[in-house]
């Protein structure tokens, strides 16, 4: 194989697919990424077995053919190199040599026949979306997965395709994080669970905008993401995903209206009083116009208070702080309502056009 | 004691003296921030025995006193305020009470009495230079002290007065490195070694530009810096600090001279084939227009060429690149001139000036 390539560009694809990279070292194939040119095309792949990425760059083919190379040296060095032409040959027994300008660099690859091809998924059930759309409901949703492996469905997130309307869901048995994209066109009914790690990889490779497509295609095993020049397979959680409906369809008694960047410093401050170990609850009490902040524990006690707009009756209610935090935070509205029940009832974020739903489970607290 | 303070100033305060906070645990008081209120002035100060700190800060007395408090949870809960007005006032048994708009804080403190003073620095001897120039040359020398405790003096850097000028050296066996400052005004010779850790927080905190002065006063045991609000007092190391003179008097019979940024960036990539483990030396070849870098381990091999320009015979001479690395790095000249002698004889990297020195061992290469 012998190609050459802007270092710029190598470089912008070996940062996509370097996210497919194993970091376990007991499949040395599995930490190489694959360089690949054929038909006049160069294509970089790694793939962990779990999530496989390629990813097509501009270059020019000398010579058809495949190396892989051990992803972290070959990254570390193509970044350190002058933005300049790179030419990369590898020989019959895999030795690669990497020069650009009048530096030459020699390293052992291996065969590219042992690496392992992506998966090939079928194209049949598809939607598009755009990919600030993607990478925004990932981001607003994936911080309540659960990093219990001993639950598999928990760590990832569930994408349901009905009525033309994506629902993105995750829940960790404290929470549940909903939202909704409208679909254009006729779209087919999708369930599927996407691994979080997959989901969370992809957000990150994902640079695009509101004008910029991924096309998302799915099978039983497998889901593909495809944009740009890169495609991405992500193997599926098998399961029955959580029935959540019931717990959405409640009736709420109490609505509360707040200021969301006062309340957020408030919750912030308290969860300095909490010490990891301990479940210390804040004491919400919900007033006409106030809302009362309270915690208290070996390290010092809070007393806040931020004024409000409310609906229904007065309740005091705890809650761990940092479930509410993380929610508000991935919320761009300015102000937030919150419905609430009564003391061992969820509450319930959401927008008057239920864009999204948070539901937080409330904790005991000791009334003293 | 009862205190008022703005937000902003508060923080900054204690952004300053938090660098003097001791991490251990043993002894509590240390790791706390001591709030004083007296005289119409508010001063806070750390202090780990080794270096102190204390910084006034604008705000209103309203009760004299003082109370230590725990500076991670001071800090952080100070950080997490609005920026607004903030009261902070303790009882006679140090519980403390921090008001901010509409929020109450408690939290018990300690005794402001149990807090060690700083150590009183007698002000005969002193030097005054930028906090510019004490910065740069802390920063441009830090690199090359030892973290070998078995070596005292060498976990230090040398602060020596002599002829009206300040030499700051520091040498860990393999390599010295020295910047020199010319002074104003007469002053006394002095010679003293201060921790290396002092030297760092203290290129932290100050953060003045060539206009603003630090004086810097000596006594046999402590030094005390002085700037803006703010002393930084620290203890110094006994003993009597290496002789370097004669190291330094040698003629060189060859003189290179290179652009600094490719020799940077060829040196960088070299280090990607040394794993911390071995000991592999970089080979550099001196010819009359070129320099050769060479270096192979078994990861791989990596050859360069760079352009020169030189006096003197050729030369083959293997280094550790990271020790030039280090060097060139904290050299803001766009070529630089290293003078060599043999294969066994040290290289140095200064300017014609000789405001810098950096005088590096090199590594024995065994020639294939």
């Amino acid at each position: 194989m012998k190609i050459s390539i802007r270092k710029s560009n190598l470089l912008q694809g070996i940062n996509i697919v370097s996210k497919a990279v194993s970091n376990k070292t007991t499949h040395p194939i599995l930490s190489c990424i694959l360089v690949e040119a054929a038909g006049g095309v160069i294509k970089l792949t790694a793939n962990d077995m779990e999530i496989g990425i390629e990813s097509y760059v501009d270059g020019t083919v000398i010579e058809d053919g495949k190396v892989a190379l051990e992803a972290k040296l070959f990254s570390d060095f193509i970044r350190k190199l002058p933005d300049s032409d790179i030419t990369i040959e590898s020989d019959k027994d895999s030795k690669t040599l990497i020069k650009c300008e009048r530096l030459e660099f020699n390293i052992p690859g291996k065969s590219g026949e042992d690496f392992s091809n992506l998966p090939v998924v079928s194209k049949d059930k598809f939607i598009t979306i755009s990919q600030f759309a993607l990478r925004e409901v990932i981001n607003q949703t994936i911080f309540s997965i659960s990093d219990n492996e001993n639950n598999k469905l928990m760590t990832g997130e569930l994408f349901e395709v009905s009525n033309n309307k994506l629902s993105v869901v995750s829940l960790d048995g404290h929470r549940i994080s909903i939202r909704y994209i409208e679909l254009k066109g006729d779209n087919s009914d999708i369930k599927v669970v996407v691994p979080g790690k997959s989901l969370s990889d992809i957000s990150k490779i994902m640079n695009g905008g509101v004008d910029d497509p991924v096309n998302i295609y799915f099978t039983d095993n497998n889901i593909l993401f495809e944009f740009d020049n890169t495609k991405v397979v992500s193997r599926l959680i098998e399961g029955e995903y959580f029935r959540i409906s019931h717990m959405l369809s409640v009736d709420y008694q109490i609505k509360m209206k707040i200021n969301k960047r006062e309340f957020l410093d408030s919750l912030d401050r308290a969860t300095l009083l909490i010490k990891d170990s301990d479940k210390k609850p804040i004491r919400l009490s919900i007033d006409d116009r106030t809302l009362g902040l309270k915690i208290s524990s070996l390290i010092g006690s809070l007393n806040e208070e931020i004024d409000i707009e409310k609906e229904g009756n007065n309740l005091v209610i705890g809650f761990n702080p940092k479930l509410i935090i993380d929610a508000l935070r991935v919320i761009d509205d300015e102000n937030v309502t919150i419905y609430f029940n009564n003391t061992k009832s969820p509450c319930v974020i959401k927008d008057d056009a239920e864009t999204y739903i948070y539901l937080i489970l409330p904790m005991g607290i000791n009334e003293e």
